[in-house]
């Protein structure tokens, strides 16, 4: 990887996400050399992927290069890779573009969409984890409703303007509402030839209530935001077969669809090479101790959403979203330059600051530790914690600038299909009327 | 494509670009059904390209949805579809998502890239008509990049870090100095690993002077320009080949390179059905009338880049470029209502408002009818000429606030590989040593 070998010890980290990219902020200009790889040469904010996914906002306002952050640090490396596996035996990350020696090794690699093994589900449907796949669907979305234009088959028109969401959690819930909000805004202008009152928003939850990590006072208004903005919400629904046009589920319900976004599982994206002990068949996590050292190892840590650290307050680990991850890398920072001097490293102890999802304009629902609250206050709140949250001041003027023109004009002008999507499949239209 | 028919005429437009969209602007609600039809669903500002190509902006800076443009109008409709043929004899329009017919029908399908029969330099250079092709540039340049830090073979990595324009026209001269600002701004940062002065930009020109198109002054301030940020300017050499490796050409001049950006030549993109006669051979573009009327027909007309109207004082047809595609647009919403209404129609004639080009921060030349000149001032004239011919209050936003920001922090963070490129041929790096 043409890294130089100095006298320094060498932490790799392996991903650039929250938690990835935290502790790199701590490694900075430290007395470790660091080498970071990323099989992107960005930072994403996921949180608001949906937005890029339904034309809110611009991929690039959500997306910051990696070189940027480290930029003007001293025996600071970034390398563009796929991991392929580690060689813990020998202390070695082997890549795409060569072997690397570790001394202190950070697994950040994070999650990725969990089909729970349903490979005709996970070919056919969309997840939404990374900016190509937001990209995507955007796409997809929109080729759809130029499809609906074209065909005189109600059956086929109706497939093609019902949006099928599967999984309560936040990705879905404001996807849904992103949706519902597209159909008043956009679509209903943009296509006055179709009767934009066929386009159907279906929100399939396998629980009893969506946001079943929030209270149940948020999960309550969530859903009655959702009901109000035209979202059909399924409880207690599993879905269990979707093979490109028909959604199957263990109940009655049985939807035609062209779009089936898919959020309902994640599971850790782990590496190759860990022994069995170390992972969690079921969610692919990494088991770490309290100081995220990964069972087994003294030098092999895992942060972020891939490491599962269980304790009493949190048996199945923490949860997996942005705060844990940042705070576990920058915990970690810590800890490594203690452990490089021989001190004692501390513990982890997670600070919940709470979580909140946005369902529309106006409408959020906040969970802090002490008050829950919902509707515009909460809106406003979600708001500004995500714009101070976005890395680099131009994104956050870009994103606030966006914001204030599409609540203003109740319009997203990033409906745009630069890339086509090709679909794997879906009926192709053999009409001749089209 | 599912278009009522009505008592009005229709009058089907091929192409959403300046042209076209001008043309739309004038027909909305007027007597006529329109039909407009475009590969692509938004409108792209070409006159950027440059900047998204070089990660100064976003695409969606500079794409429009058409959808939006026409919204609200009534009988006017957008169909996303590729144009296959005009079938002249039965007035119809066969394209990829059916048949249409036309009473009056209005080619505006632009210009394409001209490699002049060459397959080796089409295969092996990027071109930049388009956002996806832009997209595709920038992901290129970052991708050599990424790869020269890797290799150790010196030949390598000069050819990674070697960039060559082919074409001295506003495109390779606004790309040239982009990229020359990239070097210091952004590559000089980035990878503290690479000796920067190894980058080279060469502009090659097959004329004696580059911005042929304006005036001698305007061409040897745009060159100084050049030489001060160290782009070697090429005169009097043609490109003879290009095999993804290496360039050569009619002189001596021999460059390693893996990247060729080739702006040397346009040509129209021209639809199929037209007889000979109509069309110019060896540009590619249409022969119209002084009423953009395609000769041999009274109700197929040509606008923009693809309109060859020769007069006296444009021998050789309009220069391809927006203004004259814009004008002709206006003019012929005007006539075809005129036509439609049995009324005379009015002949074009070219209000040529000047050309400018902008080669770095505060270095532009503009050539005015009665006035030219160079540098800051000429700067913010180009500048704000681009702004204010941007659609949309959103994107002149958004250019605006990132043009302060890249001016201010000498930055460009639109430096993201969201869509890698796959290059179709550059010699694998194959040394174990990377």
């Amino acid at each position: 990887m043409n890294i130089p070998n100095t006298s320094k010890k060498r932490v790799v980290i392996i991903g650039g996400g929250f938690a990835g990219i935290a502790l790199a902020k701590k490694l900075k200009n430290k007395n470790l050399q660091v080498v970071l790889l990323d099989k992107h040469n960005y930072h994403t904010f996921q949180p608001l992927l949906y937005q890029v996914a339904t034309g809110g906002l611009e991929a690039g306002s959500i997306a910051y290069p990696i070189r940027k952050v480290i930029q003007g640090c001293h025996d600071f490396y970034f390398r563009l890779t796929t991991v392929k596996e580690i060689d813990t035996q020998n202390q070695k990350v082997i890549s795409e573009i060569g072997d690397l020696h570790y001394d202190y090794l950070v697994i950040a690699t994070g999650s990725k969409t969990n089909y729970f093994g349903n490979k005709e589900i996970e070919r056919h449907s969309m997840s939404m984890k990374t900016i190509p796949q937001s990209l995507n669907i955007r796409s997809l979305i929109l080729e759809n409703f130029e499809q609906a234009v074209l065909t005189k088959d109600e059956t086929e028109k109706k497939a093609l303007m019902n949006f099928v969401l599967v999984g309560g959690g936040p990705t879905g819930v404001e996807l849904a509402g992103a949706l519902a909000e597209m159909k008043k805004a956009i679509f209903q202008k943009d296509y006055p030839d179709l009767d934009i009152q066929k386009m159907e928003i279906h929100l399939i939850q396998s629980g009893d209530r969506i946001l079943n990590t929030m209270t149940e006072k948020s999960s309550e208004a969530s859903e009655k935001f959702l009901n109000s903005l035209g979202v059909k919400i399924w409880k207690n629904v599993r879905v269990t077969n979707y093979d490109g046009r028909t959604i199957s589920t263990n109940s009655n319900l049985s939807l035609e669809s062209a779009t089936v976004i898919w959020t309902a599982g994640v599971q850790g994206a782990c590496v190759h090479g860990l022994p069995a002990e170390s992972v969690i068949d079921k969610v692919a996590r990494i088991r770490v101790n309290a100081y995220n050292q990964v069972k087994g190892f003294e030098n092999i840590f895992a942060i972020g959403d891939i490491a599962s650290m269980e304790s009493e307050a949190y048996p199945q680990g923490h949860p997996m979203m942005a705060q844990p991850a940042i705070q576990q890398g920058e915990l970690l920072g810590d800890n490594l330059m203690k452990l490089a001097e021989g001190q004692l490293m501390q513990a982890f102890e997670y600070n919940d600051k709470g979580s909140m999802a946005t369902i529309g304009r106006n409408l959020a629902v906040v969970d802090l530790p002490k008050y829950h609250f919902n509707g515009v206050f909460a809106w406003f709140v979600w708001m500004f914690v995500h714009l101070f949250s976005l890395i680099g001041f131009k994104n956050k003027a870009v994103v606030f600038l966006n914001w204030v023109y599409n609540y203003i004009r109740f319009d997203r002008e990033g409906r745009l299909i630069i890339r086509p999507y090709k679909k794997k499949s879906f009926t192709t239209f053999t009409s001749d009327e089209i």
